[in-house]
């Protein structure tokens, strides 16, 4: 096996446990920090690792065309050459190709596409994408699938649904072929940010054998080493299948069904956060959840507001990933323990307390709202880089606390004490 | 005192020293960060106390337009504004307005000129530069000044020198009557980032008694504690005086004399690096270091290169700032051991090398040019926060080893040795 998971407490829906990859063990239910082009946007690597990221994600389609798969594998793929030692995801493309809208063209080989960089135009099949994962080396890589649009008639959810029904089994038969390509596999150097560089040198927690953990780098407590990742029989990447089926519940059940018949470690719920009306989502996360394997990782794809987090993880979701903590903090709006928090507004200016008071993130142990609001109203980059640390923070802190509840059996209270939201 | 400025090494002509200031003591000859609006672009405060950051800059013009000089008294000066425990300087703001060019007319009284923000119109006394430079509160305040434009000729240079002088003396008689009203005089809570914080949340190493230093900050070694700041019989602001004339080596004379005759704690060289030679420069600072007090400050304003603070160090100068490596880093230029890089080149794409092989700081110790040059293709804000770290880290090693040298007495060999650039 690539990965491992083992659930630590089961209560009636929500359950706590540890994925173990490759790169590092993750606490689930986890919430993934987006770093679109090998960067969470505007935060340093070891601040990311104190903040307690133990995993990130990756866009394939930005990194396709830039820096290019070949850079990244050659520099060792992704955890190299961005220097993160610990676990990353990447996404298979076939979403961020979806959002491109007028750009593609999908036919039964695969997805044609215009860059949004310079226009040039591109091809992914189920096998390219594939390709393309495996030269990043993430640790978990996602089947190629086609994002159906909303709203779908029956027939188009159908068809589209039968198609990446189709992919699935092509990305799975190529991964099964090319997995022994990935970057860092039998690499003495999993990890290290640049090969080139001296072992002494590298920050990064190897030890530069075959240890795959780190350490050094923060996650793990003291006394509490990397142990189970060797565990692992295998170390390669682990390839997920994606459910689609639109807003149909019996497409979503048929999805489901076919592909764990395909077979995959673990399972996303792709096709929503689409447009549709958040009561859907809840409702198809909630029947698709009954189909899926409880001894199996399940991932919901772009989720969601913190709110959403805790309400999903208690529906028994063990992986989140959203831009909403990263986007929303560079343009000034901040989650807290009181509600959403818009720093550019006037009545900050004089405001001497910190940003949240119950929390304990070095922006808001540090810093006034008065000194935040200047940033921003002065667009200076360190707005984006504070804002951006916060919001991540609050979004880890949440799902610590979601984890914390979930190990005590109180899963069904924390809905409403953990995320208050008063109006402002 | 305000201040206290002990030379503990002193060469033929290079000396090293400690400046204690009320917010800490500085190692000199020092180099000062630029932070022009309560930030020095893109670096989070604490990464700019582990770098060794002993005293940085704010820019009086920039400050007092925006967030205007009441905001950051009320939140206990500059210092708990921007969550700052160490030194500042403030500049007097006549060279920010001298930059103004066109929108600026300079009378007896003092200088009118035009936001470069939003076109109102301002005026700037000495009394009213004074004014904000007092409400802003840093621990070194400067005269305010013409900055005279180069080339200028003799009867213009003096007519600004004389305006200069006088200034002086209205800036230092305003200080005297005014000095007692800095934010954070007498206030127990000196340097508390955000005044209505409980003291336990701040991080900022003060106790909230009667203590200036900042132990926790990470600036002195453990076992060091500032004990010598408590020797200041005064917690006031230092007022500077500026020493003007243009490129005639005689002004310069009677301006030091007669700017000395005023009387300041410490005596700036203004007026150069305004388009003259380099060589031009160095012949200006030379002659008018000759008539410097020795046992006081001094401190050459706007300058420069790695090679230049290397020269004037060794000159003896104590004290520089210039934007060069902030502002160089944005645009993706980069100071190291071997020379200067252009991170965007296309020829660092597949460079897994650390971008200086002999730099400690965090930035070649865990990334690759590779990913600095991606991160700076792909215009991420992370590029920003990297490149500028690192061209900080640089200019702080590079006066770190002209200390150390000048300590060893062998400040005759540093200019060969410490900073060699071979051409790329």
């Amino acid at each position: 096996m690539s990965t491992e998971f083992v659930i630590e407490t089961a209560g009636k829906q929500a359950r706590a446990g540890r994925l173990i990859t490759p790169h590092g063990e993750i606490e689930t239910p986890v919430f993934m920090p987006v770093g679109t082009g090998a960067t969470v946007k505007a935060v340093p690597q070891d601040i990311l690792e104190d903040l307690g990221v133990q995993i990130l994600l990756g866009n394939t389609y930005h990194l396709y065309l830039r820096p290019g798969v070949e850079t990244v594998r050659n520099l060792g793929g992704l955890h190299g050459f961005m220097a993160w030692p610990r676990a990353i995801l990447t996404d298979s493309g076939g979403f961020q190709v979806f959002s491109l809208n007028e750009l593609r063209r999908v036919t039964e080989d695969g997805v044609t596409f215009r860059s949004h960089l310079d226009g040039s135009s591109h091809f992914f099949t189920p096998e390219s994408a594939m390709a393309a994962q495996i030269g990043l080396g993430a640790d978990i890589i996602m089947a190629f699938d086609e994002c159906t649009e909303y709203p779908a008639d029956p027939a188009r959810t159908r068809t589209s649904m039968e198609l990446t029904l189709r992919w699935a089994e092509r990305t799975k038969k190529y991964f099964e072929q090319h997995k022994t390509e990935v970057p860092w596999r039998d690499n003495a150097n999993v990890g290290t940010a640049a090969p080139g560089c001296p072992v002494e040198r590298s920050s990064m927690g190897f030890d530069g054998g075959t240890a795959v953990g780190g350490e050094k780098s923060g996650l793990r407590p003291e006394g509490q080493p990397w142990a189970a990742v060797s565990t692992l029989s295998e170390k390669n990447q682990s390839l997920f299948g994606i459910v689609q089926g639109g807003m149909d519940l019996a497409l979503r059940k048929e999805s489901a069904e076919r592909t764990i018949e395909i077979g995959f470690p673990g399972y996303a719920i792709g096709g929503l956060s689409v447009g549709e009306p958040r009561e859907r989502t809840r409702e198809v996360v909630e029947a698709t959840l009954q189909y899926l394997p409880t001894d199996k990782p399940r991932y919901l794809m772009g989720v969601g507001t913190p709110e959403e987090i805790v309400e999903y993880a208690s529906l028994g979701i063990d992986m989140m990933d959203c831009v909403l903590p990263t986007r929303a903090a560079r343009h000034g709006l901040l989650f807290t323990s009181e509600g959403k928090i818009s720093i550019k507004q006037a009545r900050y200016t004089n405001d001497a307390g910190p940003l949240d008071p119950n929390c304990g993130c070095r922006v808001c142990r540090r810093y006034s709202r008065a000194y935040l609001r200047h940033l921003y109203a002065s667009n200076e980059v360190l707005a984006q880089v504070l804002n951006t640390l916060h919001n991540l923070s609050f979004y880890l802190d949440t799902m610590r606390r979601v984890r914390h509840s979930i190990r005590l059996g109180e899963e069904s209270r924390f809905l409403s004490g953990l995320w208050s939201q008063p109006k402002p």
